[in-house]
């Protein structure tokens, strides 16, 4: 029997700690069992056994590592990175590092989370600056991966293909899609569009000495058609796509609900068509696809929603099992090492990245 | 009594044409009335003509412009401003730099229009490269004015600027209201975050000296909630910002339809609750909230969606008459005048905008 996959959590990370995180992984194991996998949970050790009797875990895969010590949700990450030592967060990580994890996942403060996986883990290519952050996004057609949401304020050409090159392996490992499509988000298709950033890594990816599936530029409106299984961004441009799709679901959800309430014979309607709407609902349910990997760190790095419950911190642990299942690490080691003989000397401009995440 | 201000309209462009344009016109007047008002008709007199006939509009308040000429929706941009002299939209353009008309509409190529207004009325300052699009964004409170999306594909902090005082400058024209609260999109809301461009443009809005009333920084999901009235950004987010929305909300819809198809009990339900949903829909149509100013002309240009039908080309030919009759253009020239007095040298480093709008 070969040894099961330990999976690090950050039990006091999110806004709820111990109920959330080791109620997902109660939830996880509903789902899918728990054949080969451990639980290494760090922090408070009374607050975790208590939640674990509670909901009746197997003691044998969990395994708690006490810590008094935690990061709280607003720390600044350069604090975090000097005090955080010790914490839960740190601690959950350095298993990772160690070796004793396959996998961590946190729903913490996203700033310090980055920070100290950097520092610990360290970037798995010189060029990054610091890691990505994918965001599962719902599409017609399923989910489309789309990176940076938030870790990189600019991005240069270089930078973009990492994304690239990540961002597919991630896919494939996640998704289990054999040949990821992937897209450049751009302000229109043609191959003058758009600042030079993103047209010299489109002009690289469409060379195609990668081996890549490359579809070409996409636009805004082309996320959620699912035209292509992976996007490529900056973190600015990415956060700020991403907080207008999630602003303008709840817009929506919100007029929704004002009109299926402004009468009684709405009001009717709405109780008839309510299992539908429900159905509905769970499709673009943020806990269900909650989940974003740190990309481009070695190790795996997961970060959960602040916020999510114990079924989103399921979805959260998923797709770091998946990562660690697969082969992930090494195809993107591989890719990123062929980076050098792809990329012309003129496109590694790189370097000065004028990023903040203070 | 005073003169009228005369509207010139595009008749051919759009994906409709004369129909959707004279149709628009008949839509405007139920609506607002006429009075005071007179409209300019460049295109294809006879087609022309038999809508003003079957719409029976009062000929003595339209005056219509023969031109065989027509920019193709498809026609690059360079090649409409080289081609273009004579045709319907290079002559409704030109009717405003004549001083013959106070505003003109059109819903033809966004490309060639922007060119073509550039070339024929000139920007109104010299730092601005071209013009920027205002879209009228809905909210939970109101609507938002989000710009620029897509004419600027970099803007530095003075570009910023000059877009929140364009903006609040539009929006209380159009939306009366009297001190419109300004907002710099970003990746968070602390002074550290984002990038230089965005922390400069937040430190002038800041200081005040423009007489702005500055809210600070806002996120992606602020857009919809309705935070602030004016949101300045680059042309490259705010196009995916907008195009990343009208797909989301196109999403959800497929989904919310989906649902109430999905049985015969939803469907039910779905007809039941018909006038609350169409309610809904009412209110994020497209077509209500129709007509993108071009801002920073020597004038007044409203683009109205290619696809766009009569009532909502009646919503952009109201945007034009609300600028025509404000104290807009005025209001604009002033502030932008002191831009100079109150942004340090250091912050104009401007001039090499690397955008593309072929």
């Amino acid at each position: 029997m070969p040894s099961p996959i330990v999976i690090s959590l950050d039990a006091m990370g999110g806004d709820h700690g111990p109920p959330v995180v080791v109620g997902g992984v109660r939830e996880f194991i509903r789902r899918h069992g728990a054949e080969g996998l451990h639980f290494q949970l760090h922090g408070d050790e009374a607050a975790i056994s208590a939640e674990v009797a509670r909901f009746r875990l197997d003691a044998s895969i969990i395994d708690i590592r006490h810590t008094d010590k935690v990061v709280a949700m607003d720390e600044k990450p350069a604090q975090a990175m000097r005090r955080g030592k010790g914490s839960s967060l740190w601690n959950a990580i350095e298993a990772v590092k160690t070796g004793q994890a396959g996998a961590v996942v946190s729903g913490g403060n996203t700033g310090a989370l980055m920070a100290i996986s950097k520092l610990v883990l360290r970037m798995s290519a010189e060029a990054l600056e610091r890691p990505a952050i994918v965001a599962p996004w719902p599409t017609l057609r399923g989910v489309t991966a789309v990176l940076d949401v938030g870790a990189n304020v600019e991005s240069d050409a270089r930078q973009l293909i990492q994304f690239a090159i990540m961002g597919e392996a991630y896919h494939r490992a996640v998704n289990g899609v054999k040949n990821p499509v992937i897209g450049v988000l751009n302000v229109g298709s043609e191959d003058m569009k758009g600042h030079e950033d993103v047209r010299e890594a489109h002009a690289i990816l469409r060379d195609n000495k990668l081996g890549l599936t490359y579809h070409g530029f996409v636009e805004g409106d082309d996320i959620a058609k699912g035209t292509v299984d992976v996007i490529v961004t900056d973190g600015f441009t990415g956060n700020i796509a991403l907080k207008t799709a999630e602003g303008t679901a709840r817009f929506i959800s919100t007029l929704l609900q004002d009109a299926l309430k402004s009468s009684f014979q709405s009001k009717i309607g709405a109780l008839i068509a309510l299992p539908a709407l429900q159905a509905m609902r769970r499709r673009i349910d943020p806990n269900a696809i909650n989940g974003g990997p740190l990309l481009g760190l070695n190790g795996i790095v997961v970060k959960s929603h602040g916020g999510a419950d114990a079924k989103g911190f399921a979805s959260a642990i998923r797709v770091a099992v998946d990562l660690a299942r697969s082969d992930y690490l090494d195809k993107v080691g591989a890719n990123l090492g062929r980076l050098g003989e792809v990329i012309p000397a003129s496109a590694s401009t790189g370097g000065d990245n004028g990023d903040k995440v203070q």
